[in-house]
């Protein structure tokens, strides 16, 4: 029996996915090996590489300019890989709302100087808790930076940027972590220069990492850079300098295929807000829970709430386990639950979670 | 139906592997959802993890002093990889015996001045075509080196060193690349100062790389050196610094598993031993076919063998093809075919091939 699984990622995958995966395991299409068996060089990876690559097009309407990427490393790799492909001599501006571009802005200071630039500090909003993205007022964006960087959600503290105007105005490009909201929605893909994801929130399995980049961005990295973490240098070779995470390419063509039997983009937003009013508005609604995030940037995928009294976090657990919702528990970061609701949770999830919420206040509370 | 796959790797990998991997792939040991659906710092993971871990160190008789990482970006990153980790401020020597040694050589070159180090060639068999290791006189060794760095088999090339007594001497450590034959017999692990090698031929699927180091050698990286590239930091964080290919260490521990079944790494020689020697013989004993290679270093998991008239190799690929031995085709920088015969390539395989091999020049002897 399947259960409801709210793992922040790796994370819960479309059924129907890891059910053609598991029909096709021992002979793909009747080539009688698996395609994880096969050369990623070969004529049946090649189809699904490029089928993957087209389908990722057609979802975020990926502009030609634009390379796509199916890179390894995590986001926690790119947060190198950017500065050594992009920041040259320049100054870059990074924005802290949560760990993960606090992360992120740390291992760019870190290794600005050896690569000849430098790193600013164009706010955080640590001080208020990581509750919200900084206001227009708080940011102190450089007009000649080489770029500017968000987490556009981040999947400790929930908060999410779901309005990106206050960033636009200089013109300076955007590096966007969307790891754990890509493919959650319709996004305009020319607001950014770079957005990279880890794979193993809505787009498949662990070990592989989607760069979209413009192309003009990448042709002068670091004299330094690793040949596989040059961005020019992978897209020059399909992202085949080296053997690339067959698997997990394979897997996220899958996702792919089955977002567009979904309705695309769009049609699984409505779904994703839908889940995730309902989930706040029980948190809202009942005085036992609560979500410190200003609501204008509550995240649709990754909801983090508390139980105002913690001595009965352990029986929340226990009893939200045993009734199949699964690892609800919160990141040692923050304490408390999390619930991640990416696309692949279904929504009967989510109301069968709300529910629960209902069930354990009247119990508890 | 399966058939026989030569692919140099991506691979084929042991049918009961696969076959488990299909069976529990909607519901690993009854949690209700897939194994690459759940938190890699979760229980469930960290105890395959964990298992992976014992159980190539039991292979393998790993010492207590090494570390064993498990990472990403395949054995082209750790070209970059190791010079960072390793080289600070020294001379490394870069022995050349084919297209993957001459790989990482190149990086070396590129980076060294970088991280303010040098490299040198000791040794480079490509004048006479790297159809054999370097003689002991050929070898020209720094025994202030940092590390000397060799290809331990070549998989486009298919040469093997079989022995590494002309290395020893100076008692510097040994950096090898295993890729194409980790886990095809027993080694010393104690010869090695590190070891790393690519999953996908002997190990498991793409996107994972294993590291085998000594401890006392990682501990002064580079300053500039990537976060997740930082062989302490991995280690210290059980190489889940961020999120790892949880697929790949999965079906990885599986095959572990299955060499344990096999009888270890002296039982799966003796049958490498024994697919080899059949093989190569087919190529001796027929005038149709030959490999260049000097007998002393032929690669028992790489087999290169090349049809004297270059006028049938289509036919010889399409009736292999239609006799169900697949994927022959040779790399194109040395033309001709290849056979890729690991761990998971049964004997049968090998003798079908042979007996293709001996029909073939019947037919067009």
């Amino acid at each position: 029996m399947r259960v409801y699984n709210f793992s922040a990622g790796p994370a819960t995958l479309p059924l129907p996915v890891l059910e053609q995966v598991q029909q096709e395991l021992l002979d793909w299409h009747g080539i009688g090996s698996s395609l994880i068996e096969v050369s990623h060089r070969g004529p049946h990876f090649s189809a699904v590489r490029d089928e993957a690559e087209a389908r990722l097009r057609q979802l975020l309407a990926i502009p030609e300019e634009y390379a796509v990427l199916f890179l390894q490393g995590g986001a926690t790799l790119q947060f190198a890989q950017v500065v050594m492909n992009l920041l040259r001599g320049g100054s870059a501006d990074y924005i802290v709302t949560g760990a993960w571009s606090q992360k992120a802005y740390r291992e760019a200071l870190r290794l600005a100087p050896l690569v000849g630039g430098k790193v600013r500090l164009a706010a955080s909003t640590e001080e208020s808790g990581f509750t919200s993205a900084p206001s227009p007022a708080q940011l102190d964006l450089d007009p000649r930076a080489s770029y500017v960087h968000l987490c556009t959600n981040e999947t400790i503290h929930g908060v999410e940027w779901l309005d990106l105007e206050p960033l636009l105005a200089t013109g300076v490009p955007l590096v966007a972590d969307m790891s754990s909201h890509l493919l959650s929605r319709p996004i305009e893909v020319r607001q950014f220069g770079l957005i990279y994801a880890g794979a193993q929130k809505n787009i498949g399995p662990a070990g592989l990492t989607i760069v979209i980049v413009r192309r003009d961005l990448i042709n002068d990295p670091w004299a330094g850079t690793p040949s596989v973490m040059q961005y020019a240098l992978q897209e020059a070779n399909q992202s085949m300098l080296n053997t690339p995470p067959t698997f997990a390419i394979y897997v996220a063509n899958l996702v792919f295929a089955w977002l567009q039997e979904q309705g695309g983009l769009a049609a699984i937003e409505a779904v994703n807000r839908r889940k995730a009013e309902k989930l706040y508005s029980a948190i809202d609604a009942l005085p036992l829970y609560e979500n410190r995030v200003a609501k204008p940037w509550r995240s649709r995928m990754n909801v983090p709430f508390r139980l105002k009294d913690e001595r009965i976090n352990d029986p929340f657990l226990a009893e939200s386990d045993a009734a199949g919702l699964k690892y609800l528990k919160g990141h040692k970061m923050v304490g408390g639950m999390r619930a991640s609701i990416y696309n692949a949770m279904p929504e009967e999830g989510v109301d069968a979670l709300v529910a629960f919420l209902h069930d354990f206040a009247a119990r508890h509370g």
